[in-house]
């Protein structure tokens, strides 16, 4: 194992017994811990590939092996990096903040239970948004899901990192009903009803009786999550909902500030997301088709992607979901508001039950092909996600989109980015694509996001999510009374974690002894 | 000061002490120690009068000055019990769980601060639905509360008790966004977006980045809230709705399982309450003026009462809100359901802007006089809830009620209770109403209401909310491997408040010496 790095107070010898004793748990096939093995649990859009190099990985089945190898984990100081399924890409995919931190890959369980009558499901880690969506198929159940636009990841990894969809279920956190977790300790824990042992209301109502614990368990180092409570849309009768163009960047504007007002009055029951011009592009062609320009791309060549593909500089989808009477009642609505805009194109989109379902995540199939924009630079491509929070102003949010823009143009970087509203707020999400062969491109990466959280940080606005290299920057953003609310998330992690095994530094949480020895 | 209990580890020399540091805190006027004073804090509806007395008051003004009162609270050892406007009523009113308590009277911080544009409000403890009622119409903003059916207290009481509404708001925790909480050490700690100071996006998103602490504050004792955001519903085009009764007791059942599956889709926006006969006679009325029978009312009284006031054995009000274009479309399908079922009435009832609006929850409309049923029984009257979560199943709902009104008849107390919809759960509130000058009948509450919690554990169904007698009692129903939910709010309790003084047995939750001095 040259090379490697252990973390602070875990030796050779100490890392030799720990596995022998997570083999007797999980079985030798199930440990990872090969060169080959460590480089396929590492984040595949690094923007540093020496950074955040797990030590391997090891793979339990059931909640009674997590809780064995957690056990092991806190007797052995080895710390534990949770994955469901590891496809956090952007964001860091399967690799641990902390080089040496052991993954813990829950992919092997994919325990679906459905429950028809009250739509819900109790899923496993291991569940794929594909997996749910075929059980359902397979079932018949008339349960739809929220999918994200890359949808091969976990359902509860996608709502423990407060992931979104497309349907009126949007935010998946949302819809989170009740935990199973194994604590730092070894103990287990459910939340909400399912604190009483034979409640048949655990996915039913999601506070329980006291403080309410679900949220404490998302994009948190507290414990690893193994069983999560999650409601499902019920399939409606009818999807209505148009396709918009706009033509300028300055429509941006307007347009939040018309969607706004009908999202908070729930005429929009569904989160709209604006994207600009890059979004088909990326994902249809490589940048090579367009143009052998360094630099940010030219207004020109903005020119021909929008005409090729009939965009306006920025579109947005909306779609409305229920019995087609209503669901006609509103489209007019609708449809006024976008014409008094004066879109460049509209679109009507229509669907009724029984009609075959399009693959489209506003329809809750799941799919994938968004990720090709991974290849829009040719060579090892990547990207990371800049996502600060705004609120749902059109000023505001043209103002956000100027400079960033200004910044991408700086730093010779080709913008892509949507604007996704949630009820009251607005998540500017800025994908930043980059050629990992590309060793000039890749210096540029970490000043052009370090320009961007400091530009967002003096405008009021912080991240809601951010790559594993950013997530102490990030934390660091939330500067309220000396950073109280880290001070508090450290207090409990060092009350549920002394030794600080599970997922150090998810978030910028870590405990006192692991803040001071990185400060020191 | 004689007879009154002080909590261990507290001497009179001591609390003298701590009274002249709070005094210089608050002010002299602003401490509430005398006899009388005592008494006006105790819970008015209290079963054992001698539980739960609290030692005084202080009433702070501000954050800060909560601060300084807590910091003073953990040196001297005093527990605090902090209410809002302690009108909790039915679940201890304005007493604290363990004699020698001083509340922390937050009734004096009144801050209003609405977010017209965005439909979010900033408030402090103090804040009333009148409150804010009055404010909002003062300044014709057109945003709507979600009032409970009585609305003395406050809002922020309300959602930090899991308290309901009945506009789609409904519930209104799931409205909170973003705290202000003063800690047991005295720290200042803001949530979500907060936790940067200078967010504008404090009331619009409500996770933050990292674990979200919003629902870790609810029915609590890890800190006191001292401000909240909330959100407000954009006042509706129109209302339209229906009033409908059911003649037998068996109707709840098809009743539960006509409205389950339109709630889930999210036709029925808000949360309808299926009620009982008793819900307007107790009000307008006294049970002597029906009988003077010892025992539960007879079926003949029962059918009097329904035939004065042409109620069913159970009503339900449906409302829908939104646009006139889009309710009218929605109308008939629900008015389908109701009819379908053979309903004895159904009154329909409409509302467009513009028009005056009835003082009724339904439409955000604060109210006090459904709390006249405290008068049913004549003398010092009084009521206590039971409240357990049930799934939405006509057969449960069903099988609940029928032992739920077998035990009220065995006791001889009178029936009065509802099953109010949530999203995906029931909660069957039990109003046991009962006058405190009758001492045969108040020996019956305690032993009544043990019964009703273990029958309904019975069954798996566990109380979302009880009266400070109970709090341990319902925490014990929380058995999953031995109470593992509580004991790690225990754990988490002893890292924040070692000393145990922010509302000590709040939700069963006790620091692990207080647990372990109450079991000795």
């Amino acid at each position: 194992m040259a090379g490697i790095v252990l973390p602070t107070g875990l030796t050779s010898a100490k890392l030799d017994q720990a596995r022998r004793e997570f083999a007797s748990v999980v079985g030798e096939k199930n440990l990872f811990f090969d060169a080959l093995d460590r480089d396929s649990y590492r984040d595949k859009f690094a923007i540093d590939e020496a950074g955040h190099q797990p030590l391997g990985a090891i793979a339990p089945i059931s909640a009674e092996e997590v809780q064995a190898v957690v056990k092991i984990a806190a007797r052995m100081k080895t710390p534990l990096w949770p994955i469901s399924r590891g496809k956090n890409l952007g964001y860091g995919g399967s690799a641990p903040v902390l080089s040496g931190t052991i993954v813990l890959d829950l992919s092997r369980m994919k325990k679906i239970e459905v429950d028809v009558d009250n739509a819900t499901v109790l899923l496993e880690p291991g569940v794929g948004f594909y997996d749910l969506y075929d059980h359902l198929q397979a079932n018949k159940i008339p349960l739809w899901l929220s999918t994200p636009a890359n949808s091969w990841g976990s359902v509860i990894g996608n709502a423990l990192d407060r992931g979104v969809g497309y349907t009126p279920y949007g935010e998946n956190t949302t819809k989170l009903c009740g935990l199973e977790v194994v604590m730092p300790d070894g103990d287990l824990v459910r939340t909400g009803m399912g604190a009483m042992a034979t409640a048949p209301t655990w996915q039913l109502y999601r506070y329980g009786y006291g403080p309410s614990w679900d949220q404490l368990f998302v994009q948190s180092n507290f414990g690893v999550v193994t069983k999560a409570g999650m409601w499902l849309m019920p399939e409606p009768e009818s999807v209505l909902g148009m396709d918009v163009e706009f033509d300028r960047p300055e429509d941006l504007g307007p347009l939040i500030d018309t969607l706004g007002p009908l999202r908070r009055e729930g005429l929009l029951q569904a989160n709209p997301t604006i994207g600009n011009w890059l979004r088909a592009a990326a994902i249809l062609t490589r940048r090579s088709d367009w143009t052998d320009q360094p630099g940010a791309l030219s207004d020109a060549v903005i020119d021909a992607i929008r005409k090729k593909y009939g965009m306006g500089w920025w579109g947005v989808s909306l779609r409305i979901f229920g019995r087609e009477g209503v669901n006609k009642a509103i489209y007019p609505i609708l449809e006024k508001a976008m014409t008094d805009l004066k879109p460049l194109s509209l679109k009507p989109r229509t669907w009724r039950q029984g009609e075959p379902v399009e693959a489209n995540p506003a329809m809750g199939v799941p799919e994938t092909f968004p990720m090709q924009n991974a290849n829009w630079h040719g060579g090892r491509g990547g990207h990371i996600g800049f996502s600060p929070v705004l609120p749902q102003s059109g000023k505001r949010a043209l103002d956000q989109f100027r400079q960033t823009y200004a910044r991408y143009q700086e730093f010779g970087m080709d913008y892509q980015a949507s604007f996704a509203f949630g009820e009251r707020h607005l998540i500017n999400v800025n994908a930043v694509l980059f050629n990992q062969d590309d060793a000039a491109m890749m210096k540029r990466v970490d000043p052009f996001l370090k320009s961007l959280i400091a530009d967002a940080r003096a405008r009021g606005y912080c991240e809601y999510r951010t790559h594993l290299d950013y997530m102490d920057t990030v934390a660091d953003t939330y500067d309220f009374n000396n950073h109280a609310l880290r001070r508090l998330n450290q207090r409990v992690k060092d009350a549920l974690d002394p030794a600080g095994i599970i997922a150090p530094g998810k978030s910028g949480v870590w405990t006192s002894a692991q803040m001071k020895e990185r400060r020191s």
